[in-house]
């Protein structure tokens, strides 16, 4: 352990990190600072051959095999166990079984999205239904019902969805506070979270997010730029858009769909999120363009905040991301779709790339008596630079929520499967915090029908301007 | 006259010209090298100061006034006479009115666009077929009815539209050769135009163009960056979309409206150009997205071809502008719409400032034997450079169609008002090409249903994938 850094926890068995792209490299720091352990029994899972010399330079033990339904109990038993860490931060690895192998073995678990088996999100034989993130989560959820408790495996911990769940927390304590009326203590249960929601007058929340990160290089032709995984980001970009769908919306998407099963707090539109643009607003943009690219905590906030009845609530806030990436990747975007191909190369801007620019990611809460609220992380490349290597802003805001929920899973080892609106949102800035720059809070009275253009024949609902209708755009 | 610069003709009288942005200072060392002229006679009419002593240092008068319809007669006609060229590249005063005003006084005439007087393009009291470019070409077209003859006004005449009327009978020619059947003689009237045109079974053409120059510098956030006028882009951005209406299409986009007088041979769009994206190919970009923004060529060109009546044709292309400028303008055009506003911030990448990249500008000639030709300049900012001062690559191929323009007026001083399709293409392209970077022709196999997603529910007619139906895209 470094002297400087606080202690987050000893880690007693084998520690076993699974991926090691932009978020695996940049969280191994973290997990280095913050934890103690037996580097003995530190394991990385990564096929590429990479990032080998790295690796066996800090006498990290390497395991070069990618991981498939046929290999991954075999690879991974014999490597947990009480005590342990499993630690997915890969793609085409399916979540919900190394969820269940970490459990059955007593170890704990942590990932950053519900992630399927390779192949999952291209399989457009399968309906459109099937490709969501609300089938992925509710299999998570429905495994979260039938082994209640257990050791910890916390799903879905990184910035967005993650980090977003606890700020979304501490803005309707601000926001309480702001509109006079302060809550005498932190609300100890979901219902008392919603209920605060509810009451506040809070329809719905935008992820909020801003990437202003640029290189030093100008995008080339052919390259899909970006400042994480370009796989991650494409397959999600070419799911449905989906988002939790608020009691307050009088208007039906046309050839949106509802689901007939589970949690009902979430619908999926006709449209991949690359091709589904929202009206947002963000302290570096104003407003702006988002992408409305599906995402687990679009879904998990609507649920959790919803009050009364899954299927006809009382009260449900609307929820869905609102993405302005990078603008290389925005470019990026606009070639994939006007080649009708994915590029062949790839690029990951890394911290020393980028020449200026920030990650503001938070959450807008609108619909309220201030309009609406944005509250979240201003994170500059020359800060994420400072803090940690080996990341640029936008990966430390995402390792940070990892580290933060590892230390969480370390002090609640029997909690069971977790969504990151399930934990103590205290417990897991305190350890982020410091990684996350400038936490700001800015009201604004701008809404969707503010910026519209007169000369664009556009359907607007007036006589509520936050109306999902509105913050579509056509 | 310089020694090295072939000389182009003398002008006896006053050259007025009419602005001194980007095509105006690159204009002048063009006019410097080609022609000669009295220094005393040449006058620059600027509002702006900004250019106020470098036209001092070179001995030119400047009028530093903004041309009004009140002011532009007493200002301009003192100046204008027999044997003087009144050269118009300026935004925001009226063609039509200059055209008049320089053949009543016996100039020759020349501008790049018909430009309407301040505040047209942004009059959303008019309705959107007032806004058209179909309607200010009219009024041009019906002026040079009404007066044939006389003085030279050359319409229209810098790199689209312009040049690329030129560069499509060069293709004609080339693609006829191509074919096997190589024409024994220039084509000589416009119906024997139109006629090969239809013979070879073009069904259309797009004016393709990829304009790469990336600067050193990325984008600042709240700027709109472009290689040329913001202010020209955005006016015809914001206009309706329009284009010429072949013969061949059987499907009419829902909301588009046909024009009830005038030539007939083009419709209009319900969306703005910059919403409205079209399935194109390029050299360079290969298979890409072009904003399909209103241009006079796409109508004239469409006029021109036409064989028969102009009500019903017995032979039309489909002819429109696909345009993807340079990617600082693509993100600044995404920054506009997502934040409902037109950044106050503006920027014209200067030749230093451009590190790589070219402009390639071409005609598109689809549907026939050979599937499709691209033919084009592809103009690097590096030969631009070397080429002539105070320009990047897109200002070149502006600039030195206006010196081919001029140089045909002083040929040809008794032709009345002309727009660049009744020209001689030989003659202008022998003065043009020079500056032109290299001169290109490539067949492609693609098409606009060849790279579609299968993801994506789109209606496609596979029976001719030239429909414009499948050319625009969803």
């Amino acid at each position: 352990m470094h002297p400087h850094y606080p202690h987050h926890g000893h880690i007693d068995g084998d520690i076993v990190i699974i991926g090691f792209g932009s978020v695996g490299r940049g969280l191994l720091p973290l997990i280095e600072r913050h934890f103690t352990y037996d580097l003995k029994r530190l394991h990385v899972i990564e096929p590429s051959g990479e990032h080998a010399s790295f690796l066996a330079q800090r006498g990290i033990h390497h395991l070069q095999v990618a991981l498939t339904p046929d290999n991954y109990r075999a690879v991974l038993a014999p490597l947990l166990g009480p005590g342990g860490f499993c630690v997915h931060v890969s793609v085409d690895t399916a979540s919900l079984a190394l969820m269940r192998l970490a459990r059955e073995c007593g170890a704990l678990y942590i990932d950053t999205v519900v992630e399927p088996w390779a192949g999952f999100y291209f399989d457009f034989t399968q309906p459109a239904s099937a490709r969501t993130n609300y089938a992925l989560r509710e299999a998570v959820r429905a495994e979260a019902r039938t082994r209640p408790g257990g050791p910890t495996a916390v799903n879905c911990c990184g910035a967005n969805p993650g980090l977003v769940s606890w700020l979304l927390k501490e803005a309707l304590l601000r926001l309480a506070a702001d509109l006079g009326r302060p809550q005498a203590a932190v609300p100890a249960q979901r219902a008392d979270w919603a209920s605060l929601m509810r009451r506040l007058g809070v329809k719905g929340v935008h992820i909020a997010e801003r990437d202003t990160q640029s290189a030093a290089e100008a995008r080339p032709l052919g390259t899909f730029v970006n400042t994480w995984s370009v796989d991650g980001f494409l397959a999600e970009a070419f799911q449905p858009a989906e988002l939790g769908w608020g009691t307050h919306e009088r208007w039906f998407p046309p050839g949106a769909q509802r689901h007939a099963e589970g949690c009902r707090a979430a619908i999926y539109l006709d449209t991949p999120g690359l091709l589904t643009k929202a009206h947002t607003w963000t302290p570096a943009g104003g407003p702006q363009y988002g992408f409305l690219v599906t995402h687990h905590e679009a879904i998990a906030i609507a649920d959790y905040y919803t009050v009364g009845d899954a299927v006809q609530p009382e009260y449900r806030p609307t929820c869905h991301y609102a993405y302005h990436p990078c603008d290389a990747a925005v470019l990026s975007l606009h070639e994939t779709l006007g080649s009708g191909r994915v590029q062949e190369r790839t690029k990951i801007l890394g911290e020393h790339e980028i020449l200026w620019g920030a990650d503001d990611l938070g959450v807008l809460l609108y619909g309220h008596a201030r309009n609406a609220l944005w509250y979240g992380s201003r994170l500059t490349i020359a800060q994420a630079r400072e803090l940690a290597p080996y990341q640029n802003a936008t990966g430390l805001q995402v390792t940070s929520a990892v580290l933060a929920g590892m230390a969480w899973a370390l002090a609640n080892p029997r909690a069971g499967i977790v969504e990151t609106d399930e934990m103590d949102h205290e417990f897991c800035l305190r350890v982020q915090r410091p990684y996350l720059g400038s936490i700001e809070a800015h009201y604004t009275a701008w809404t969707p029908i503010a910026t519209r253009w007169a000369q664009f024949q556009e359907e607007i609902d007036d006589a509520d301007p936050w109306q999902f209708k509105n913050v579509l755009a056509t």
